[in-house]
């Protein structure tokens, strides 16, 4: 399945992308596509429904992230050699692990804000695991069946925030906007290699990063396995896995985005994201979260 | 107020501390104190309500963490200049900023597991925030309205994890069990000077850590403005601000803990904590979320 969130930020409807392209809503059938439905077993009841009958979402929606209330966006660093090997840096002996802010997430057409005064905003087309079952100290063998599935990440970096203020990556990577996630959440059993899938992003339409998930470092059994070893991981959590070669940050000179930049990428079978690039404002709009439970009146 | 959250883990229900420290059930008032109740201003509208009537819960409560659902768990690190001395490190020009993962949340009286195999675990006494208000690139002089409340947070954290393993220090400080927060969510108006706060930490009766607030290097103003500079902010998230001195990775020679050690620890006003450190057994029991939302049948 292709599933989807569409509709204004914060208030996305679930659906699904049938046969033939078209969004069906799918509000009627589950609440949304959020940790706590996948952590419910949704996912799953979903293939048994009937979904032909299922409505229609009418044309030119927005779509959000394909997964929303994400509390633990983990990012894998540095997970292909030639990428490595790109910003000077070795090749890792074990996994890198950093975090994104979940406040980043938006969706997979959403602009991309340039953060206030910065000089080095930076691109990296990734695939993106999504968590289906909470996994704790799981083997590779075995890691695979607690994956729901996969979408595209743009693990929009800010290098001069990441490399250059001290300490850990964390700064610049969690920037508002900085996680366009989508446009679908492809579950697993729709995805024959993960570990096959061809990858590229161009800025405004110039070619910057070709490459293909045959050439992780860590692949995705190893990095699920591992990262468990480290934490209990959920419904819902998010690991997007290391970019290939063809980064700002690598070029020579160096190229970063600017306002009116166009950034558009895509994963084989994962479809395609494309983002506009802006510049900061006051009170960027709130993008970061999915519905918000009501609260009862006191 | 002093809020809790008392009963089983993953179902926990809110309360209050009342003058005579006797808990009242708030589950009639508020359905939770989370994220989504913080955002939607319910603490707020609390101080408003006839609080006299509510039933007092039954003694012996558990205390669950007394925030749920947190999304984005940070961590400050090196924050108390002796602190820095002690583990060799300088003292940071700027915060440095590390993630927690949200699924090592436990409550303040929780057993904490040694990870498996691990032989470096260590305990850090800190203050934690918790906000409450989404905040974007706010300044330190108004950075102080955006925070809901304080509460203890012993910040685990296993040594070889964090700095031998590679990468970024989030290796080592988000195992399971490593973030007992409690036992009170202390709304900020109770707290007269949050930079004047004695704090201590004892490991079976015997002291390692005394520290002050006012020795952080940067002020709790100033952390809440800086990491709002990085990423956005939302209600329930946690920022947790450095440990004084007194780790065991400070000791000559250095000491872990073991399985049936015992770890109190306590900030003037803010209450305390005692874990039972317990070694790994395989399938921990899950009390890393809050309560869930209950997902529609398909």
């Amino acid at each position: 399945m292709k599933l989807v969130r569409f509709g204004e930020a914060g208030r996305e409807k679930p659906g699904l992308l049938d046969t033939g392209g078209q969004i069906r809503d799918l509000s009627g059938v589950v609440p949304d596509i959020t940790a706590e439905t996948l952590a419910s077993g949704a996912l799953a009841r979903l293939t048994q429904a009937d979904l032909s009958s299922l409505p229609a979402a009418a044309d030119g929606q927005r779509l959000g992230p394909c997964v929303g209330n994400v509390r633990n966006f983990i990012a894998i660093g540095l997970n292909y050699a030639d990428h490595a090997a790109e910003t000077g840096a070795p090749i890792p002996a074990e996994p890198i692990i950093f975090n994104k802010a979940p406040s980043c997430i938006v969706g997979p057409n959403d602009d991309v804000i340039i953060p206030r005064g910065s000089q080095k905003t930076d691109w990296e087309v990734e695939l993106a695991i999504v968590i289906g079952k909470r996994a704790s100290y799981v083997g590779a063998n075995e890691s695979l069946d607690f994956v729901a599935g996969y979408c595209i990440c743009n693990d929009v970096s800010e290098r001069e925030y990441q490399i250059e203020r001290g300490g850990t990556w964390t700064k610049g990577k969690g920037c508002p906007t900085f996680g366009p996630l989508g446009p679908w959440l492809v579950t697993a059993d729709e995805i024959k290699d993960v570990q096959n899938l061809s990858m590229w992003l161009d800025v405004n339409g110039e070619r910057m990063q070709t490459g293909s998930t045959k050439t992780m470092i860590f692949n995705v059994a190893q990095i699920v396995s591992y990262v468990s070893h480290f934490m209990i991981l959920e419904p819902g959590d998010v690991i997007t896995t290391g970019t290939p070669p063809g980064v700002g940050m690598g070029m020579k000179p160096q190229r970063f985005l600017k306002a009116g930049d166009v950034v558009t990428l895509g994963i084989e079978g994962l479809g395609e994201q494309r983002q506009r690039v802006v510049a900061f404002e006051e009170n960027p709009p709130d993008t970061s979260r999915g519905k918000r439970e009501p609260a009862q009146q006191v």
